[in-house]
């Protein structure tokens, strides 16, 4: 078969971020040319550069398709972290079910019948759609934005900031785990959840609270059918994707939880990725481009090598 | 069941681009109040706003999960509108396979085999990746681009033009459809065919042919199983999916055709549309965003009422 291709896999990659060609890659040798694909500058980085989220940052989504891993933003959405991890660990997930699937837009799930009590977390917390730019890490991508006066990277998340307003939140970006609510801006809180699916729909952005991004297991929510009611929901229960269990890693015995590291958004093997990411100088590419949408720049996840 | 939503839907809508909410549409009433949604702005429309494609034009591909309509752009693309035509014509498509779907990024069709003849049409034409400014209709999006000098909308379709260069070209935007291509730019023609159903890949711009773009039924392209090879293609041939047919509509019977009719981009029901993704102004939103994307905008398609 002939491989009509983009660009060739990194094959150590877990992300879904898109990999221009892998040239066989020489880190460790002496004369290291400069990386020029992403899956060079990936060979190239060093420990160091990888970061491990903390076990009670992950959410563990378990389907019948598969298992989602998630990693909560308590930087940006605490009192949501805080709030996601106690429905978590009360098992209020487990059991509810995905009730829409809006093509190019979101899944979402929670409770179909609106009956399952609620224990110790709460049901609605005020929303948390911005926070002060004060004492945020925040690398910023210079390749500008429709939507936001400033772009960048946080602890591995695509964010936007305001130097007037002081402001920073969350980007919308395809994976993105974000908390449903109805008209009141403090109407959610953690029961339902969705993750974009879709093209990133950025003009939600600071309308509701982004809680975190899918690391792994994207496909699994990608390819689930779409609702045909309204907004995508599913008309019928039995169309209702079941949730088996969404926990909190660090409640799941240490030998099932995820192992997982994501590329430190603020090191020098960071710039180098987002500049290949930039300037695509794989043979394939014959117009580098030169320039690189803030969620298209993927930030890479890994397994623990 | 509550109902978290972001927005409600604009039923009568085919397309899948997100829709606001629609307030009780009060059109044709004398003291009709400015539009504040896109809904309001779709049921404000006059059937000369509407353009329905050429039949020609329009590609019709049978999978076993449904109905994949798709324009060609002859303006931009037009020996590869011909040449996909003339394949479609004698048949080329009908039995091949979907032989890649890679999450986030693209579902890609051809020949797995890559021995099946090609009669009249051509297996190789030269790339179309950009064409002259010069007589285009273009209406801009003057909220600027990362990827562009300007953006805006050709005929219906998402492009991008350089007052510089002189050239412009269709943008990679969800449900684009590519022309698979090899290491050349003279690689590809039409045999091999690819659409985006990822974040919109807008690196890809310029360095490879956009032929068109999906209408409807791009539900049907999106909920494929992912591949879990390279580059996601499917590893093992039972995994392919197989393409019933890919037909031109101007060779079905007119009974069976696809009846759709796209909104025009160059009237005053285009820009109130624009408007109003720009300014999310239904009472869900709380910030309005001010600011829209290309890609981010969707040209409404309809049945033909």
């Amino acid at each position: 078969m002939r491989l009509i291709q983009f660009s060739a896999l990194a094959a150590f990659m877990l992300s879904a971020c898109m990999q221009p060609a892998p040239k066989s890659a020489s880190a460790a040798t002496p004369a290291t040319p400069a990386p020029s694909t992403p899956s060079e500058v990936l060979a190239q980085t060093r420990a160091s550069d990888w970061r491990e989220p903390a076990p009670e940052n992950l959410l563990v989504l378990e389907l019948a398709s598969g298992r989602v891993v998630m990693e909560l933003a308590p930087t940006f959405a605490p009192h949501h972290a805080d709030n996601i991890r106690a429905l978590a660990h009360e098992h209020y997930y487990d059991g509810l079910a995905i009730l829409r699937v809006q093509e190019n837009y979101v899944v979402q799930w929670g409770d179909p019948d609106e009956k399952r009590e609620i224990k110790n977390a709460q049901r609605t917390i005020p929303g948390e759609f911005f926070r002060s730019m004060s004492g945020l890490n925040f690398t910023p991508l210079p390749d500008g934005d429709v939507y936001a006066p400033e772009v960048g990277y946080s602890d591995g998340f695509a964010a936007a900031r305001d130097p007037k307003s002081g402001q920073a939140w969350l980007a919308h970006c395809y994976g993105a785990l974000g908390v449903g609510r109805g008209m009141g801006p403090d109407s959610g809180g953690g029961p339902e959840l969705y993750v974009v699916i879709g093209h990133s729909p950025r003009h939600l952005d600071r309308n509701i609270t982004v809680a975190g991004r899918v690391l792994q297991g994207m496909e699994n929510l990608s390819v689930l059918p779409r609702g045909t009611g309204a907004l995508g929901f599913y008309e019928k229960p039995e169309q209702y994707v079941t949730i088996r269990s969404l926990s909190v890693a660090s409640d799941i015995p240490a030998a099932e939880r995820p192992h997982l590291q994501v590329l430190r958004t603020d090191t020098a093997s960071w710039n180098a990725y987002v500049d290949v990411r930039r300037n695509r100088r794989d043979p394939w590419f014959l117009d580098p481009t030169g320039h690189v949408e803030l969620c298209n720049v993927g930030v890479p996840v890994r397994a623990i090598p």
